[in-house]
């Protein structure tokens, strides 16, 4: 296989991108300036020697520790617990939370073999007793795995004098009725929140 | 900006890839192993270098000349005249076209600048008049800009004793009469091939 096949192949098995995405990226990369194409080889290569996992919250960083639990500016006593960095990223571009993360690395999943064990569960207890955290915000995804990841936060916290959130679920901005799904239905009629005059 | 950052601006440049996207396969190679990432940033970087233009037909090749012109088995009375290397590959694939190719490198394009002198023509008239082709079939895509090719290379060929063809053009394979455009209909109509009983 030459080079060419060779790129195509490896490009199709990123997220996204099948045999004729792989294929226009290659022949884009051929003909684009040398520069560009040696910033995207390079970034690529020094990646996984560059990015760290931050050792106070688990989130992907180039400096230990992160550069949000180095930041003076945010409240300490907010601890939002995801599932992985780039919910960290996700939460950040709402510019709606001043508080810390904690990156669970994943989700339980009993049939990937994914127990308490293998996720940053022991590291989360520590900081919410020992660095004054005051509330918890569960944000892990609304899926099965997601719920059941964050009900066992929630019971690995009951004995620490915390409050503990979770993202409302319901109804995206911009949705329609019509067309949301039952079980978000259901959870939008159950968390629906109050209207004064 | 960091190096992921950096990644990911530099990866949302790429066709078809937005800013989501492009934040998904960063991630994605953070997590993926290491001699997977070493390869893809190993080909991106090689691909500039190993990949030259076949000095025969212009297609992307490693070796000089390319595969196709090498191949002892192909017709070289049968010339196949596309505008990319991408549409050699693309033709290659349904394996029912054993003659040769000549890339022309672009398409006539008035508003960008490009006339025929920064086609691959003059190879083009080169090849018809002393390799022997019998038949030239133009197969650039059924644009304006396509079509506006096509036609130079007929006029360029009119004093070659040379059979032209130009690739049919009409309904998609298991398309729908109701969902195809007017002209592709109009197309379909006067290139209608006769059926015997």
């Amino acid at each position: 296989m030459n080079t060419l096949d060779l790129l195509i192949t490896n490009l199709s098995r990123l997220p996204g991108i099948g045999r004729k995405s792989a294929s226009r990226i290659a022949y884009y990369l051929l003909k684009a300036d040398r520069g560009y194409v040696d910033a995207v080889a390079r970034e690529i290569a020094e990646l996984k020697d560059r990015i760290k996992v931050c050792t106070v919250c688990g989130n992907y960083t180039e400096e230990e520790p992160c550069s949000i639990c180095r930041d003076a500016q945010r409240d300490r006593a907010l601890l939002c617990v995801v599932e992985q960095s780039e919910d960290v990223a996700t939460i950040e571009s709402t510019n709606e939370f001043r508080g810390l993360y904690h990156v669970l690395m994943g989700v339980l999943s009993p049939i990937d073999g994914v127990g308490p064990e293998n996720l940053n569960f022991a590291r989360l207890l520590h900081r919410v007793r020992n660095e004054g955290v005051r509330e918890v915000i569960i944000a892990t995804n609304p899926t099965v795995e997601g719920d059941t990841t964050g009900l066992y936060a929630v019971r690995l916290l009951k004995d620490v004098d915390v409050k503990i959130s979770r993202l409302a679920s319901g109804l995206p901005v911009g949705g329609d009725l019509e067309y949301a799904d039952r079980l978000t239905l259901a959870r939008s009629l159950k968390g629906r929140t109050p209207l004064t005059p």
